[in-house]
């Protein structure tokens, strides 16, 4: 598929308009899985190891992580965001507000989103950018 | 698929996980094609109108979009964002934001997101949704 090159939401939805990617990035980010089988068994979703070792490859070809540690057979390796990587917070911040307020059971979104900021922005996505930045960036890798 | 009923992350991208449902979305809100044409022959990333009546169909389905006019065909329909479909446009410039910075050729982004501030929040998402819900909610439809 070929991008348009002038506009930016086209560029990021090539990298990132797919389930799995984003499905992925949640759960590095937010559930600090770092190797291949804690995604794996960790999926909420039940992702398929093809489709996992698929979107991992992805993300690194894409910058999004980097990957370190010991390899062994390619399940040890131990992935960390990129700052590119780590910038796609916001976006998944906006999903999870949008999944929140218009997409879960039982949901009763009033229209002027002041339930979402209370739901949603318990840590705000600068805070964990900055944090994950501490994790991912910076920290020595005990596997090293 | 089966979506994780509490994770709103997971509920958000079971809708939105999807390059062409995002790329609709941001035609419709952006630049204003309300109509199956238009968002045909508009389209940067040359949509195939088998896709684009798919995607137009989930977005319907889902209660993103609304239609109304005269249908022709399933031609000369008028499609509108309802609430949850004008709440997807923080989603959409967050990933303008991260696709101008972190995928736009000769991008030389600085890691403090000044330089995203500047250039994607032109219009303040808070205001392109007010504009929004008077052109998609409240707006007679010049076709009914």
């Amino acid at each position: 598929m070929e991008p348009a090159v002038d506009d930016p939401i086209g560029a990021a939805v090539d990298v990132l308009g797919d389930r799995w990617m984003l499905l992925v990035l949640r759960d590095i980010a937010f559930s600090d899985r770092r190797h291949f089988r804690a995604l794996l068994t960790g999926s909420a979703e039940g992702i398929a190891s093809n489709i996992l070792a698929d979107r991992l490859k992805r993300l690194l070809d894409a910058g999004l992580l980097s990957r370190g540690g010991i390899v062994v057979r390619g399940q040890r390796a131990r992935f960390s965001l990129t700052e590119a990587g780590i910038r796609t917070v916001p976006i998944l911040r906006a999903l999870e507000i949008w999944g929140r307020d218009w997409r879960s059971p039982g949901t009763d979104a009033d229209e002027h989103g002041g339930r979402a900021l209370r739901a949603a922005d318990h840590v705000p996505a600068e805070q964990l950018m900055a944090e994950l930045r501490l994790r991912h960036l910076d920290a020595p890798d005990p596997g090293a």
